[in-house]
This record gives C-alpha cells, sequence and structure tokens, in this order.
C-alpha cells in the first residue's frame, strides 16, 4: 500500500460538511466545505454529500479511491452504517452507507466523528506508533475515543468512548445528558460559558472587569459569553476569568486521572476547540495527573496537543476507508 | 480441549494463599488454602506455594496440568511474570513466574489477582459468552478487569481496570491513593468504615442506635465498625445505616455510569464484599445507570452479580493457564 492509495474522507456535522482525498500518509489533497442544511433533511444532505465527493473525485489522483470513509456527528450502527440518531443533523435511523454506496459505487463506511477524529490523530497526529491511547475532544461538548493493545474500542453497541459523560463531581451541576457533573457539564465549551454567565450575574463588578478584559463592549447579550471570551479575558489576566478556567483545569486533571488509571495508556491527546484556546491546559494537566493518577499507570504516560486539529476528522476517514478497502 | 484438560490456579493475597486444579469447564476438582506467612519473606512464601501446588497436584487428575496460573494482588509485568509491587505482600520486583518455573518445570503465567477473577467470572461465571463486559470488584478496596471485543484490556503497562480509582466526587473525601473523591474512597469497604465512625461520632444518640441495630455489644472498638456492621445494622432498618447504604449507593451509581458510558459494556458484573454483605445494590444500580447513562450505551447491558465469589481468582488463574499453554 504506497502513497498512491488514497480515499475520501467525510466530515459531517450540525453546521458544516467536509470532504476530502486523503493519502495513504494523511495528506490532504483535494478538499471541499460547505455548510449542512439540516432543515431540508437526509435526503437532500446525502445528494449534497455525494455531489461533493464526486467533485473531489474529479479533481483528485487519477486512480480510483479505495473508498470513502464518513465520521459522522451521532450514534453509528457499524454493521450496517445506518446512522441511528444524529441530534444535530435531526436524523434517526438513516442509511448513510447504503444510499451513498449507490450513488457512488464505491465501498463507503460510517463512523462516529469523534472516533474518526481518533484514527486521524492516531496514525497520523500525534498519536503515531502508539498502542494504547487516548484522545479526548474537548469542544463545546466533550468526546473521544480509545485504542487500547493496537484496536479501537467499539463496545457492545458501537457507543464506547463517550468520555464527556464520566461523572467528575457527583453533587455537580446538571448535564444536557440527563445526569449531573459529567466532565462535559464542568469543563465543555457549554459548561464554560454557563459558569462564566453565572459568575458575571452573581458578581457584577467582578464580571464587568471581566468583559472589558475579553474585549466585549456593551451591550453584551448572554450567547456572547463563551469559552473563547473567558480565554481572551483569562489571557489578559482578569481574576474572574483566571478562576474559571482554575475551575475547569481541575475538573479535566479529575476526569483525565480516571481515564488513566481505567484505561492505561501511552498517550493522552488533547484536542477541540477549547484546548486550542487554552493551550497552556496540556502541560496543567499532565502535571495534574502526574501528580494525583496511580504511579503504576503513569509510567509509560506521555500527555500531548492533539496536531491535526479541524482535519483530525476528515484524515481519520479516509484512514479508516483505506484501511477497510485498500487491497494489501 | 476436552473437560480432561485442567490447570492449577493460584491466588495469592496479603492474609491468604489458594491453590486449586480446575478443570476446563471451571469446575475445581481440589484445593488448598493456607494464611499467607508475609513476615517470612518472598522465598518462603514462593517455596510454600510450591509445596502447596505439588501436593494438589499429586491429588489431581492422572494426566499433567497444562500449567500454572497465578493472581497476585499487585502490580505485575505481563511479559516476564515479575510481581514489580504488591503493598500487601510487602514483595517488590520479585520474579514469582521464574521462581515457581523452575521449581515446578511447568509453564507459569502470573496476573493480577483482580483481572484473574474477571477471566473467571468472564469464562465461568457471569460473563460467560460476553465480548464486553466489565467486573467491578467491591470488597475492601476496589478494582476492576474490563473485556472489549472479546479481549482483556490491559493498557500500557498492565495496569489497565484500576476502576477504583475513577474520580467520582472532585471535591470528596482523601483516597489511599492520593486523590480524593475516588469511586473507592466513597464504596470501598475501608471506606464505608470510615463514614461509619465519623456519623456515630458526629451524632452519638443515632449512633448508639446503629450499634445496637448491628447487633454489637459496648464496649465497641473502632476497628469494629466495618462495612458488614453497617450492613447488617442497615437490613435491621437503621436510619444512620441507611443512609450511609444510601451514599454507597450513590456513589457507585455514578461511578457505574462513567464505566458504561466510557466502555459500554453488554454485562456490568458487581462482586466483592460489599456486593454479598449488600446483594440489594445491584438492582440498585442497574436501575440507576438506566436512568443516568446515556441511552445508547446502555440498550444492551445487563447488570448481574458475580457467580463464584471467592472462587473466581483460582478459577480465573487456571482458566488463564489452560488459555495460554493447552494445546488446541
Amino acid at each position: 500500500m504506497g502513497r498512491e492509495t488514497w480515499a475520501i474522507g467525510v466530515d459531517l456535522g450540525g453546521t458544516k460538511v467536509e470532504v476530502a482525498a486523503v493519502d495513504a500518509g494523511g495528506t490532504i489533497l483535494q478538499r471541499l466545505k460547505q455548510p449542512t442544511h439540516v432543515e431540508t433533511g437526509p435526503d437532500s444532505i446525502m445528494a449534497a454529500i455525494a455531489a461533493m465527493i464526486k467533485q473531489v473525485r474529479e479533481h483528485g489522483p487519477q486512480t480510483p479511491p479505495a473508498g470513502v470513509g464518513v465520521g459522522v456527528a451521532g450514534q453509528v450502527n457499524a454493521a450496517t452504517g445506518v446512522v441511528r440518531f444524529a441530534p444535530n443533523l435531526n436524523w434517526r435511523e438513516v442509511p448513510l452507507q447504503d444510499r451513498l454506496q449507490t450513488d457512488l459505487t464505491l465501498p463507503v463506511g460510517v463512523t462516529n466523528d469523534v472516533r474518526a477524529a481518533t484514527w486521524g490523530e492516531w496514525r497520523h497526529g500525534a498519536g503515531q506508533g502508539a498502542e494504547d491511547l487516548i484522545c479526548l475532544f474537548i469542544g463545546t461538548g466533550i468526546g473521544g475515543g480509545v485504542v487500547s493493545g493496537g484496536r479501537m474500542l467499539e463496545g457492545a453497541t458501537n457507543t464506547a468512548g463517550e468520555l464527556g459523560h464520566i461523572t467528575t463531581d457527583l453533587n455537580g451541576p446538571p448535564c444536557t445528558c440527563g445526569h449531573r457533573g459529567c466532565l462535559e457539564a464542568l469543563a465543555g465549551g457549554w459548561a464554560i460559558a454557563r459558569r462564566a454567565r453565572e459568575a458575571i450575574g452573581d458578581a457584577p463588578a467582578a464580571g464587568q472587569a471581566f468583559l472589558r478584559a475579553a474585549g466585549l463592549k456593551e451591550p453584551v447579550a448572554p450567547e456572547d459569553i463563551n469559552a473563547a471570551v473567558v480565554a481572551a479575558a483569562a489571557h489578559a489576566h482578569d481574576p474572574l476569568a483566571r478562576l474559571i478556567v482554575d475551575e475547569v483545569a481541575r475538573a479535566l486533571i479529575a476526569g483525565t486521572v480516571s481515564l488513566i488509571n481505567a484505561f492505561n495508556p501511552s498517550r493522552l491527546i488533547l484536542g477541540g476547540g477549547v484546548m486550542q484556546g487554552l493551550p497552556e491546559l496540556t502541560d496543567r494537566i499532565g502535571a495534574g495527573i502526574r501528580r494525583f493518577a496511580l504511579n503504576a499507570a503513569t509510567e509509560a504516560l506521555e500527555v500531548l496537543p492533539a496536531r491535526l486539529k479541524g482535519d483530525a476528522g476528515v484524515v481519520g476517514a479516509a484512514t479508516l476507508a483505506i484501511q477497510s478497502f485498500a487491497p494489501r
């Protein structure tokens, strides 16, 4: 399998679809990005994806692609490639794999978007060469992927790796999932925003200083307060923002300590928008893990930032297609 | 590999050594148990184990055993069978596998005791036939084993499955590991005893009622208060004991929700002394998981009590030996 082997990777989310031609070395050869028109429904979106794939294929290498890999923000039946539930797309039981295979006459594999991104980081990013790794993507929500003994964990119903929903503070604030104190409810982007809005409401003077430090001009609407604003204010040394970041760091340390003790990986790879906004957290989390996780579980551990950033999804999806469909 | 295939399983803990002849169906054919004389040191203990194995072998089947499996309460190098650290035995870097192999001229495999017990439950207990399961043993401490996709997870340095040290309450009480709010620090036997002693100290009248309900006679020493006493008082409807059991149940629900969301098993098997003392917790934990874990992660889930009880260790260790060493 040489560099001439390539595949098409698709990253399908609630706001955008990205399609890329990716070679066996993980290099993106061609790419296309479009907004996802969720309101048009599954048929129209699948038709748009097929059209994007045809376009990328026309401008890609002259050899035929090994196949198509799709990472979708939702729950996937691994055997059938049916998207069982994708809340951001408002999809239920959509036969994405069958539909694209029929349209394209190419083999198609479908997986969860976070797992696709984990494939990307594992094969072509910060996880290269590791047999035991965890990717934790801390964005608006928190998700992850786990490789153990050289295999991606799938679980009994293909949902292994819901690492945002490990209970980190059993008395903590409510989570969108119906439980409370999930890692995501303490350190996900939406939770950071919630915490900042509450803190600003509770302490108006400190809140004013926070907004000034973040460079926000009055009037400020609640939806203007997000994790990026907190990061900006913290980087401008605002005490309230720094307190919030300290709390986020503490939650991420507690949550990753759980993961290290449970899975014993040799690499913990931290990605997602919150980590990109607060890159200093990587070292803080690493130091916290070394302090609080079991010594035996951290002997071989490296804590690293994700390398592929926004490309992890398409690169990983294409990598999975090459691995599944390319002749050896 | 028929029923005539058998192996020797050893369960080596800080208080007792158990050696058994076990057939390929998981049936114990012969067994011996002795106290562990920790004070005599590794050489003497290994000699005693070798003598016990010889004795069991003499009274076991006439065919030679496939080999010996040892589960030891400590951290093991999987490649060399060296016991790296076993605090209850006061062992560091003890070459258990080499020593027993030399003494016995049989192949010997060494693993962690909790992982051996997980092998036992997986192959011959409540986990039979499952490809994705978690065994959680809630005794004085809490440990576990995880099977995912039909494979026992080992991790990068063979410590995967330290499920007692997932952070469940990041503001919780200190754990013996140096962190705080670990599942074990909330629901392990030692933590239940600590909580009961504190509660009795804080509320003397309620404490007196608790001690009467548990059937303890004055004078009561602090070490008389343990998880079994709490279970006895709770079963006698003592309000303080029931409050403590409610807290334990809540912690175990939060912790197992984390495990279900992270690993997505089809079976969660609950064992250990605390579960044997409070068997009603199995259904409570199952109901809590169904309420608080992600729906997609619980679709295929059964929550079951462990079946092999105290035999899981020797049966599992022998099973591992048969699997590793028996001709196929």
